[in-house]
């Protein structure tokens, strides 16, 4: 009841000196894989405005949160103008409020968080980053397998789908060799041309593709093909959740780690 | 006193049947960054196998742990060989105890989870893997800067400086283009060489580079310098703790971080 007279009172009176804003990781949807600064920093908030991909058991960790702003932006559905989270993110921290921009995955990993952070140093606010897993390193931990291995790669990649029409020429074919490993971001709706780019610069077809979606959570599901079949797979799998597409890696022992594999003939 | 106890008869009477190994992610350092699985995981731990990069406030978080076993693997001084490790780590499963091998970072970059894994695997047990924040990400959140960025990258690298002298050619020539970015773990001692090939495929001198030392630790050091003085900032900085190193990326804003930055004239 203290509780509730206080959040009243503190939206009546707004403090008069400026918040700060928090750019924190959810992380890959599982709860537990939270770090635990970003649970403190969610619990201490004030304002939560967080992505559609983060799930509910994660945004009610916010106890204390007199406002939680969903900015959803789930796929290829409804979402919120970039220009608008930057304005909800300034406006409630000039409000005087701590302010955790809660983002799906990690900050720093194709969450947008430069125009952001433009935005909140336009307004004077200052700001801090957490840092939270990201889907390609749940991905890896689900199917057993390093990003990189001695006698395999040396290097690997992370790129997103999204921008993958304005990716060069030199990009593909070193992507096309043997050995080469990639995390794909967003690369559903990509998967036909991915492929048809990776044939034409001389991928080998059998090359392992796995997509896993729903990295970490309850329903996560393992997808395991290769080049030739991948935009197939896409297609009768249907994956509606957010799906790590990875290139050149394939499930290490489905069974020894208790995972559903799916896989076509 | 019980429970003193109870660790005591554990030893004389191992468990008849096989225990099970977690590979868990210690995050980059600050004990903050542990996910909450991971802290789950060493306070259930019978037996913690951890690396020499992990700091001692993380390792005794395991404590109901009866054996905690170091495998000194710090930068490039003495080190358990691997198969040591690997024996380690399946001797004490077999009998009956849950194993936690501990790994600096993410168990999926850079750690050498296969080798071990194929150890596990050999010895019938079972195993799952604990992701955990790898050291690149700790390092773009501190010093504000996210891996990839509309119209200036669309994908980024992460490689190690130890495997670099097996580098291709092409992927000199790629990584010295305008506007790549890569995470480079364990680049320190490679300065040089690693300066030398991006030239050599054409690197603008004056492209930034970025070491974290230490990154998320009490003692971080950022070192902000270009392509044309990065082994002299090496030489002069002698950074002891592990460094990683962005290609790529300047530090956003050192002043609204509030984080210390030493750039070279």
């Amino acid at each position: 009841m203290l509780a509730q007279l206080f959040k009243s009172s503190r939206n009546v009176h707004p403090a008069p000196t400026p918040g700060k804003v928090r750019f924190v990781g959810a992380g890959p949807g599982d709860p537990d894989l939270l770090t635990l600064k970003a649970l403190d920093a969610l619990q201490a908030a004030d304002v939560v405005i967080h992505d559609g991909l983060v799930p509910n058991q994660i945004v009610l960790l916010a106890r204390k949160a007199v406002k939680i702003i969903p900015v959803g932006k789930k796929g290829f559905g409804h979402h919120t103008p970039q220009e608008e989270i930057n304005a909800r993110i300034v406006e409630n921290a000039l409000q005087g409020h701590t302010v955790v921009r809660l983002k799906g995955g990690d900050p720093t990993v194709f969450a947008r968080l430069d125009e952001e952070i433009e935005a909140v140093e336009a307004a004077d606010l200052t700001y801090d980053i957490v840092p939270g897993i990201t889907a390609a390193s749940a991905s890896l931990s689900a199917i057993g397998q390093s990003l990189t291995k001695r006698g395999r790669n040396a290097s690997a990649r992370i790129l997103t789908g999204h921008d993958m029409k304005g990716f060069a020429d030199h990009d593909w074919r070193a992507l096309a060799q043997s050995g080469e490993v990639a995390a794909i971001y967003m690369g559903k709706r990509a998967a036909r041309f991915i492929q048809g780019r990776l044939l034409m610069h001389g991928a080998a077809p059998d090359t392992p593709v796995t997509l896993v979606e729903n990295a970490s959570r309850a329903d996560q599901r393992i997808l395991a093909t290769t080049l030739t079949q991948l935009p197939d797979l896409v297609d009768q799998a249907d994956p509606k959740g957010p799906a790590l597409m990875l290139w050149g890696l394939s499930p290490r022992d489905a069974a020894a780690q208790d995972i559903l594999v799916q896989e076509l003939a």
